[in-house]
């Protein structure tokens, strides 16, 4: 059942490097493979391996039908599954492994340099290696993607004056699990009223009233895909100078959109949101990026959209966008869509309204 | 605001370490510090830092009276961190300084070897740093354990008859939230019929039925201190041989309790439970240690019980007893309490029933 290999093999003759050992949960999940901390794979230029110890024999041999399954006892041999990695390279005749560099603890990296072939320690280049999405992950964005938004409807549904903001956030995470979600993709954002002007505030038992604003940041995992979502709502009408806020970021937030697109430089999608902002005089108040890559969600994604990333956007790719405006002692509004590039152009997915969102006070 | 100064500064002595640098999230908690990535701690035999970046001055500031605050200008210096660690290191005339193992990937560990003083690798100590706990940390585990004993009869009290296991998991999500849990502990078990014979089943779209076992295994992280419990209950009479399952794994967990004492070793504890569950013949169902050690949680927690485990209980030690039997084809039954050793003896925190717990059909 593993999946993407073929890409996997590619980027080897691209770095010009012989294996890749995955040890992540994210490229496993990318793979479509056994996830487990006893299952490790190996893949050379022509070979995909799934080394696995005991526990996972027979899920191994149900499941997988694209990876050469390899049993390592250590028990029989008294080495680590490391001692099967080192003969499988000699099997294929590797002078080279990549590792990702985020999962190589000390120990295990003096372990590895000890296999007889050059190590070379990937980070960016792995990020990269997810970074163009195909068809089947599209398709499985926009399954979570619609389900958060469902999800969204029916926690607003239920928002009452004086309901609390870790009460609201239980809700999310009811409608998440109970629609299947693994788990959420981070921890759930909900602040009201001035806490609004903390971009990351984690719920407390704070009521929320009338007017105020209730901003709702979160995401789940659904077969292995992050959704990522942001809207703010209000029990009756915002203040005024709360809905001045809402109107620059929603501008913003359309022309960050309108500038996703292939062949331009993530730099440029964010300078065209924060230059709305700046022209309203908000522009100190908007404290962090535009956005981020999407996909599994773990270990970093690209692309990042900020002032300072040069990355050259391209068909398929994924990512958050998310203007926010946060004034101290006043509040914040944040709106995030998740966008594909498709045709060229940036697509949001979600189907949440982005007009002000009136909750009726029942 | 931080903690355990002392009781680090002694692990330094008893070690003879110069200084210990600490980056995980978990020692942090632990020390009650400032938790985020771009704060470091630094302590000495004799002085505690905390190094910060711009971000988290003003926090830092505010909240931090027991550690010298330090701030790094990375813009300033060219240098991470790291560069700070250097200086002190220098001025308090340290030769040596330990590192969590679990937290050193390849790269900052050839920085940090670079640092002119001899580097200690910890792995197990720094578990065992945390072991016995302190009278704080008891009151917030008893204080975690009654909310979790709380969330549980909420959550029974709503379960009917085809409700599906997702929902009850949703339903467990919502109260532990909405009861202020920062998070869950881990992945919130819930496995409903024969799924039960999976000690680990994670919840799926099954939908419960009278007569059968569900069970729920939670815990939830408040004010960072993780609970963690399991019981099964049933929508009517249990079946008979799901009803003696029940009283071979209560009289075990018994049986665990029991031998739960300071001065005893923990592979002992394991088999007064594990003897009782093989004389009723169903040893080879009991397919995991008896329990583990409870706490902050994160990066392990001693003490483990289990058949290999040499460790010796103490006075304060917490950990998990929670013995099992999962039959395939029929179903399984843990019972899993919260114990601490006080007075020499293990007291069981949950007040929730061992008796069968059967709900009433609505």
């Amino acid at each position: 059942m593993a999946k993407r290999i073929d890409k996997v093999q590619q980027f080897l003759q691209e770095k010009n490097i012989d294996a890749l050992l995955i040890k992540s949960k994210t490229l496993k999940k990318w793979m479509s493979t056994l996830t487990g901390s006893g299952c490790q794979i190996l893949i050379t230029k022509n070979q995909g391996y799934l080394i696995v110890d005991g526990r996972y024999i027979t899920e191994a041999k149900e499941k997988e039908h694209d990876l050469t399954i390899v049993l390592h006892n250590p028990h029989l041999t008294g080495k680590n599954y490391l001692g099967t990695v080192e003969q499988l390279l000699k099997e294929n005749q590797c002078q080279s492994m990549g590792v990702e560099a985020s999962q190589m603890l000390v120990k295990e990296y003096q372990a590895v340099s000890q296999l007889g072939v050059d190590i070379h320690l990937l980070d960016e280049d792995i990020v990269n290696l997810r970074i163009v999405k195909d068809d089947e992950e599209i398709e499985a964005m926009k399954k979570v993607i619609q389900i958060t938004d469902d999800i969204y409807q029916k926690v607003i549904s239920q928002i009452r004056v004086g309901m609390s903001e870790y009460e609201i956030s239980a809700l999310v995470h009811y409608y998440s699990i109970k629609a299947g979600a693994q788990q959420m993709s981070f921890d759930t954002i909900v602040a009201s009223g001035p806490r609004t002007a903390l971009p990351h505030g984690r719920p407390t038992s704070r009521c929320v009233q009338k007017h105020e604003p209730i901003m709702i940041d979160f995401g789940i995992q659904y077969e292995n895909y992050q959704s990522d979502m942001t809207r703010v709502c209000f029990i009756g009408e915002p203040e005024p100078q709360i809905k001045e806020i809402y109107d620059v970021v929603l501008k913003a937030q359309l022309a960050g959109l309108s500038a996703i697109q292939a062949d331009v430089k993530a730099c440029d999608v964010d300078k065209a949101a924060r230059d709305v902002i700046e022209a309203a005089g908000y522009g100190e108040y908007f404290t962090h990026g535009l956005g981020h890559g999407l996909g599994i969600g773990e270990d970093g994604e690209g692309p990042i959209l900020n002032s300072q990333s040069q990355t050259i956007l391209q068909e398929h790719m994924m990512m958050s966008c998310e203007p926010g405006v946060y004034v101290p002692g006043v509040g914040g509004i944040r709106i995030e869509d998740d966008v594909v590039i498709m045709d060229g152009k940036g697509v949001p997915l979600n189907q949440t309204t982005k007009d002000y969102i009136i909750l009726e006070e029942k």
